[in-house]
């Protein structure tokens, strides 16, 4: 599972997704599948007293005030995330909490002082939560922690091959903002005309987003208000605690190998081979979001390589290859971490893009037969006509959807605009790039954004790092290696990962505008708003870590930035072939990509039921590279979780995602005032150092003398 | 608060007390009093159908097995508390909570096999807890932490005076098993005959004796064997996390000055003056069990003292004392330390002792008179009848305890017997201590011995280590510094503390075996047999932990048995005066000791209601020589159980003992294994070090080159 495949994973239809999904595919289980069953039709019941608001009104200055907080506070996090592990589980349930809390503080104040003029709606809080997303978005989607900084030169040199300054660029604020402005409006333009087509007339699900509504709908009854307040609180309590640890901690880790996070909690011999606990409450919450076959995926897959793989090959050291090299050049031991992980992951991604792909034109081939079929037969006989038989939820949610259009004209002007713009600067910033590559990209583009978009409501499932991958090997092999094809390629991901991705982002928004009676316009205004600013605070923030954390993307770091290695390595694969790799390194790559396809084979034919004992290839390969640590505390996250449910079903279904939520924003925003430390140059006093008894001895000895 | 004020404290006037007394003090308060308001007399009626069993049934072979089971265990804990900060909570309660939990599960083991011949009775409970009382009672008045540790050359070499052949004692398995048996009979015999007066006739409140009663009545109601079990499994989970954790510290401990109890969790300036969290489960057990306000003396005096005292006085060296010195030494500022302490110990212990003599005197006058006027009226006419006006327990209670006499002339040839062979044998284990100042003390030994059993009685607080003191220092200047009176000091402070502590100890189980209807007569047989198995247990398990550590009271280290220094430094000025301390440590001394001596005085003259906010000088003392870290651990421990008696006071005040009880006792319990471990030679493999960011710069470079 990569960078992206983190965020969308197929569990739909296998119950197996990733953290996002998976969670709030859970949400929609639950809680709104019975409601509807039980009350059928009642949410808009529910709310007909209130009136909706003009998509104007729904636009209002607090909602962006407050979008601005948490899109800074979600950058960090996820900016912390990219650049640790590459896991990014669901914010957006968070992102829903605390845009309500924010905003019922704030009207209530207000409220109280007799200044309110504009009561709180959800129209307004689903403008919040598509503006958040779309910000904290773009810090996922520029990819600090794969295409954009595996460019750099700090990546470059951990392989010997394409490091010469043609096929390097390093960070600087001002190319990255402008690359994201050029190229992170040309998704939300591409979905536009789509829209009426995914949400009205096919009816696609998207369960993230159904599941952000229903959150949102939830809010805003006055019981769902009361349990919201509950989890606020819940959420603030585990916030302030994980805070409060990350800043604890950070009081011991005065020296390289000290604090926590070095803790060899498993022992020594366990630590060197990357098993420890670190303490991290950031992962024990993801571990809480993430569902239990991803965390155990992770493990098998800690244990299978660094327990078993990497000892093995680590004693072939000599013969498989050259004891020379240091442990992080990519001719040791560390290649075959990395080649393997990447064979792994092309595998699972390959196979899942080929399924969603299959399901995508078989859904659009059942659609379009359903279509043509309805419409030669007569008006008055449709057997299910879109507006008779439709539920008063729905009618009344598609008369509102249709109410505010967006001029089909707007988006096409839009997007041709922002595509000659792009085409025009972006080979200024990269220089292999060049324009033509650029116009194929944004040719075929539009089609691929709605493959993306379409799959993605069908699945649930964004392929959006899988098109980008494609990108690197097709773009890059076409600039070729001697003219700069490896920054070519990461470039063109960039791209191309920008399109789609926010394509299905904001798809699914829309299905929350749909449900939540948002005007589209609104919506259209608020993503606007928040891809700028996530096009500023995002490079921003990057930044601040790089300026911060002067280790960053080295191999075995707080942020060694996995990632970026992994991008700038396939585009090297993609240029130069297979060469580079170490002996015996390209055949265990067939097998496990051939592994990963077999396994996912076999999840798809044994069923759901035997599905979930299978463990997923992608979430496997993850700490192939990265060690076993945060697998720990991903399991033990799981664990907790596990025994929570195990004595409280009801209360740890309701609280669980809050205090998730705490521990993973507490230790995230924790990062915004140790990187201002680390700035200013205040250090940390105490170094926690972990020593053998052996060298403890000696080391007194030392001091003593 | 020294050794043993730490076991009895005058709470049952001023609700101030220590740990043990004010816990159970609790319990009277709470539950039994409201039971008997609600359901008069009810007690003994609910148990009216069930059968007293004979006393010889009462003595079961299972409740001496599970006694010494429990007793080595509480043996354990007592120890490892002696040696680490001389502070010793209360375990009546888990020693009530686990015997019934062992017999149960044996029975009903039993019971289901269909051999169970006896059920388990709350006599036969009762049986257990004496037992237990008694062995336990011994690792705290044997002196392994106090007196007799204080004899060893380990802690002589410590102070330059007294330190030649004939003061040291150093520490054998032989003669302190033979030094304990012949002491510790005598307190035994000398109390049995008093039991009648002070039980039946005086009626003496016993708070400790009477909420054990409670406890184990209640445990034998379906009710409370219902809330039993639930407390048994509180405690089980938490031993099982604190033995866990014991075990997990023990990995990071591969060196001097290593794992979690060298943590400078307040930074390393606050390390330095012992202010830290050193993550001992047992001392935040201890304080959830001690009072809010031992907890804040604590406190106070640790700021007092290693706040701003000491800092203070470190900044005369070379003026006040000289610089020449290491800081262990007397003559620096670990002797200012000691002998400040010491004063404020005294200045607490006699102000508490003329007290309690007063009350004791007092209340006897009262007995007498109320007798004497009684005995002159006709027999018809007296207006509280001895049996006339008792309620049905009382007189259920009354009658089964006069049931089974113990004939008076087994106490006094018991007695004489022993005392005979211990002046003959004690001469040879300590030639200075000569057979007649045995003689002495055995002479008035009953009489203090029953002025303690009265005093505690009245107000739960034995004095034994008072009484102990006032024969170091009565023996110790009578015996001389030329015959090695600081040596003979030291063994009659054993000889009376021996004495005295018993005496109080049992006549409080008298009082338990009164409201069980225990026979007093199988009561008399287990205090036997639980003093004889804790006066060969006690020696073994101190022995255990004199070969496994060797840093066993050597100041700073984890053991530094804080009493046996202090308990020497007595005898030390008890023979030689005051020639020896640093310049102005005598004025500091008189100041501190009229300063306890007045807080007392203030403490006793604004009442109860002022009275909870001054802080009790003894418990201030003992952090003046130990320092802060276990204060802030207990008030960790104060700081939860308050946190949680504001969520939820009900649950709070039924499981706070047992989670107290778990924490303390996993931890205890793992010194077992952890000394083990160190006899066999066992180390753990990890240092954990805590280094500044200089330190620990140089230390890398160390280790790089």
């Amino acid at each position: 599972m990569d960078n992206s495949g983190n965020r969308r994973d197929p569990n739909a239809p296998s119950e197996n997704g990733n953290s996002e999904q998976d969670f709030q595919y859970k949400k929609v289980d639950d809680k709104p599948d019975k409601k509807e069953e039980e009350s059928a039709e009642s949410i808009e019941k529910i709310f007909e007293s209130k009136e909706v608001p003009s998509w104007k009104k729904q636009l209002t200055f607090r909602a962006f005030f407050v979008s601005f907080i948490l899109g800074i506070l979600f950058t960090f996090i996820v900016m912390k995330l990219n650049l640790t592990t590459g896991i990014i589980p669901s914010l957006n349930v968070s992102a829903g909490l605390l845009g309500f809390f924010f905003v019922k503080t704030w009207t209530k104040f207000l409220e109280k002082s007799g200044l309110l003029n504009q009561p709180f709606t959800r129209q307004e809080n689903t403008v919040i939560q598509t503006c958040v997303v779309a910000t904290s978005g773009i810090a996922f989607s520029g990819g600090f922690g794969s295409y954009l900084f595996g460019m750099s030169d700090v990546i470059a040199k951990q392989s010997t091959e394409a490091n010469d300054g043609q096929n390097i660029k390093n960070p600087s604020l001002a190319w990255m903002i402008g690359f994201l402005f050029v190229v992170s409006f040309l998704g939300l333009f591409s979905v536009v005309p789509l829209r009426k087509i995914m949400i009205i007339d096919f009816k696609l699900t998207y369960p993230s987003g159904t599941a952000t509504a229903h959150l949102i709908n939830s809010f805003h009854t006055p019981q769902g208000a009361k349990l919201a307040k509950k989890q606020v609180r819940t959420l603030g309590k585990f916030f302030s605690f994980s805070f409060l640890w990350g800043f604890f901690q950070w009081f011991f880790t005065g020296g390289d190998g000290c604090g926590f996070v070095n803790f060899p909690t498993l022992g020594l011999k366990a630590f060197e081979n990357r098993f420890y606990f670190d303490f991290s409450a950031t992962y024990v919450g993801v571990g809480m979001i993430c569902p239990y076959l991803i965390n155990i995926s992770l493990l098998v897959g800690a244990i299978l390589s660094w327990g078993i793989m990497w000892p093995l090959i680590g004693d072939r050291k000599g013969d498989w290859y050259s004891a020379v090299y240091p442990s992080t050049s990519l001719h040791s031991l560390q290649g075959y971490r990395v080649f393997i992980s990447i064979a792994m992951i092309l595998g699972d991604g390959l196979y899942n893009f080929f399924k969603v792909l299959g399901h995508t034109i078989f859904g659009l081939y059942n659609q379009i037969r359903d279509r043509n079929s309805r419409s030669v037969l007569p008006v008055g006989s449709r057997t299910s006509s879109p507006t008779d038989s439709l539920s008063y939820d729905d009618q009344r949610r598609t008369q509102l959807f249709l109410k505010d259009q967006i001029p089909i004209w707007v988006a096409i002007v839009g997007y041709i605009t922002i595509a000659i713009i792009s085409a025009a600067t972006l080979p200024h910033i990269f220089p292999p790039l060049k324009w033509y590559y650029i116009v194929v990209i944004y040719i075929f583009a539009p089609t691929l954004a709605f493959c993306n978009a379409y799959g993605c409501g069908l699945t649930d499932w964004s392929l959006a790092s899988t098109y980008g991958k494609l990108a690197i090997f097709v773009i890059g092999a076409w600039a070729g290696a001697s003219h700069g094809g490896v920054l070519a390629g990461l470039a063109a991901c960039g791209v191309m990962m920008n399109i789609v991705s926010t394509a299905s982002d904001l798809t699914q928004d829309f299905k929350t505008g749909y449900m939540t009676l948002a005007s589209p316009r609104s919506m259209f205004v608020s993503q606007i708003i928040g891809t700028a600013m996530g096009c500023v605070i995002s490079p921003c923030v990057f930044w601040l870590f790089y300026k911060a954390f002067h280790d960053l993307g080295v191999p075995g770091s707080q942020y060694s930035a996995p990632y970026a290695l992994v991008y700038r390595n396939m585009a090297i694969l993609g240029v130069e072939g297979f060469s580079s790799l170490p002996k015996n390194c390209l055949t265990l790559c067939y097998v496990f990509f051939v592994g990963a396809v077999v396994i996912n084979g076999i999840r798809d034919i044994v069923g759901k039921k035997w599905a979930r004992f299978i463990p997923l290839p992608m979430a496997m390969a993850i700490p192939f590279y990265l060690g076993a640590y945060f697998t720990i505390d991903m399991c033990i996250g799981s664990l907790i979780l596990f025994i929570w449910e195990k004595i409280d079903k009801a209360k740890a279904d309701a609280f669980g995602p809050a205090v998730a939520s705490g521990l993973i924003c507490g230790d995230g925003i924790w990062t915004l005032p140790s990187s201002i430390l680390a700035l200013v140059g205040v250090n940390p006093p105490i170094c926690m150092k972990f020593l053998s008894r052996k060298t403890n001895a000696r080391v007194d000895g030392f001091l003593k003398s």
